[in-house]
């Protein structure tokens, strides 16, 4: 039996890849409770520092499985309580990854469409291939992208992501880039390679704060300015009275590493 | 008596020009009850699947109709009810952009300013021609763009909002696009054209999806996360169970178009 | 001894300029305390229009004083009461930013980190210097950006401030335009003459209207549409019915300049 989602580890990155390159990495049940189970495991674990998310084959990831979900209408409820599950355990598995503590990099090549498209702008950073196309066009079979219109609104400028909603069309990596989807854009062959180098980048900071500061990312970013700045302000005083913090703050008054044993 | 706002319809699309072009388009009391009047007709008009705003003459809009509302000040409370209401007016118009079922696609030449310009960004999309200008330069005469300050501060970044407010300068349609304030931008003689070929991509789609979809869209847009995807989820239940939506899938996995009678 | 913060006024226009530059402008006690009573009395002062906000030295501002911060733990409770206070005062003196009601411009060259980075985010406008880096790299020492990150992600897209945050790696000032985060960039020697221009242009509109636009503009930003427009709306009348606003648009009617005495 081949594993769905494959993880391999090395030097506090998880680098979790979905394999089933054959159904171009699709967001099956069995996918979606790989994804669920894995980031449940993830967010227990203190050895992990970042999370890689990448597909294996062809393409990131090209949503959800259609035959899979045309197979649910044969219910006595022609689907309904099958899709509303399932579209709940969808979006639950998105929401885990700004949930988790490390931050989550996507990287993307080929295609990332629909739910794929989804993963990618729920991801805290992604690195792209050159080419990599990205769509939201369940438009064209008459199943506009709603949920996945909630992560991309929260990425790119609203006129940008109407666009994509309701024409089906693709933007490229570079697009991509420049409206807010993705951080960086590299040729194909150098994709692992650099997404590795943000990975560990991030990886070499000082844990605690990196997650401390993940979580407060996301609380405070829908809060009007001064509930924000009150939340943000606690996590500072927090952050600041660590031992680790102290030991870093003094390191680079002395012009020397920080010893974060 | 010329018609203030004409109304060409092929293929699904309504093309609407405000047609004062003397008067380059201002939105007087008589453009904002034609507007108002036609998206109310819109509203009910299941045969249409995307409208068109477009502006005759040699700009797009220049905003409110500043003799009128100078005249408005001869009444004993020296114009403020009149302004409350022309204000109230305008607000609602914009706001039925979006509550529009249809997308509206803004076709934007020459200039753009003021409540002109708050149309651009009121509209889901928007299409330009190249040397297009953006304005909000109410300032320039002692009259902050506040109403249309708030659909653009919802397009583009608030330092890009915030400059053009208080300097009255324009910008041209290309940094309009990379900011976020219009879709496409192509040579003046391929107007037309290219903004009918959106406008069609669009008409083509499965009429029912777009429409649900564009509500989810505004519906979504400010609620947090959570809310977000309960809301877009359901959207997703109720799209997955419609006959046509059943067709597209089926179609789709085999490979042939959808029969959409 | 010399002054933490210089104010010279022309035109209209305060250029306070941070003065610490041995210590790349640290926002100390002392600089926070500076600033905020400079903010303090321009809130009250009716003759500045614009105010501009430059820092003295090779840098515009690299965040707190860190020595200043460390000698804080030497306290019974480890710094505690100490960092909540600090972080509270420099909430509160970025916010007094756009509460204030003249536009206020960053004019940034060098570096600005950290808080540093935090004031151009809070600014209403900035002007940057080729060249000008621009980080949130606490997490590079342990302490992570958190109170930064307010005022940054509510200039840039989610990702790329969460890239910022969380790799401590610089931007440059033409990403940052491009970003948002700043509005114009130009070689450095043309960096004060530029920024001047940008002041000049604001202060030369009636203040009044720039008053109440900037108010309205951070009032109406966080709002549903309906309550943004409801605000917007009453904010348009009031101006409308200012003697100097009817001059202005009877003036821009006659073609003529506006007799605004």
């Amino acid at each position: 039996m081949t594993e769905l989602l494959i993880r391999r580890d090395a030097g506090g990155v998880a680098h979790l890849t979905m394999n089933a390159p054959d159904k171009l990495n699709a967001l099956s049940d069995a996918m979606l409770a790989a994804l669920k189970a894995e980031f449940e495991r993830l967010a227990e674990d203190r050895a992990t520092k970042v999370v890689v998310l990448a597909g294996a084959g062809k393409v990131f990831c090209a949503g959800h499985d259609l035959k899979e979900m045309q197979a649910g209408r044969a219910a006595p409820d022609q689907g309904r309580a099958y899709f509303a599950d399932l579209f709940a355990r969808c979006a639950a598995v998105m929401q885990m990854i700004p949930a988790l503590p490390q931050p989550v990099i996507a990287e993307v090549h080929g295609i990332a469409t629909a739910a794929g498209c989804q993963m990618v702008a729920s991801c805290d950073m992604a690195v792209a291939a050159e080419g990599t196309r990205f769509g939201v066009n369940g438009v064209n079979i008459g199943l506009f992208c709603s949920t996945p219109m909630v992560a991309l609104t929260r990425n790119v400028p609203r006129k940008v992501a109407f666009e994509m909603l309701t024409t089906g069309e693709f933007i490229d990596a570079n697009r991509a880039r420049e409206m807010g989807l993705v951080n960086r854009v590299v040729p194909h062959e150098a994709l692992a390679a650099e997404t590795r180098r943000l990975a560990d980048t991030v990886a070499a900071k000082l844990t605690a704060a990196v997650k401390i500061g993940k979580r407060a990312f996301y609380d405070q970013i829908g809060l009007d300015l001064a509930a924000a700045y009150d939340h943000a302000a606690g996590v500072m005083v927090q952050n600041m009275l660590w031992r680790d913090t102290a030991e870093g703050v003094a390191a680079f008054i002395d012009k020397r590493k920080p010893d974060w044993a």
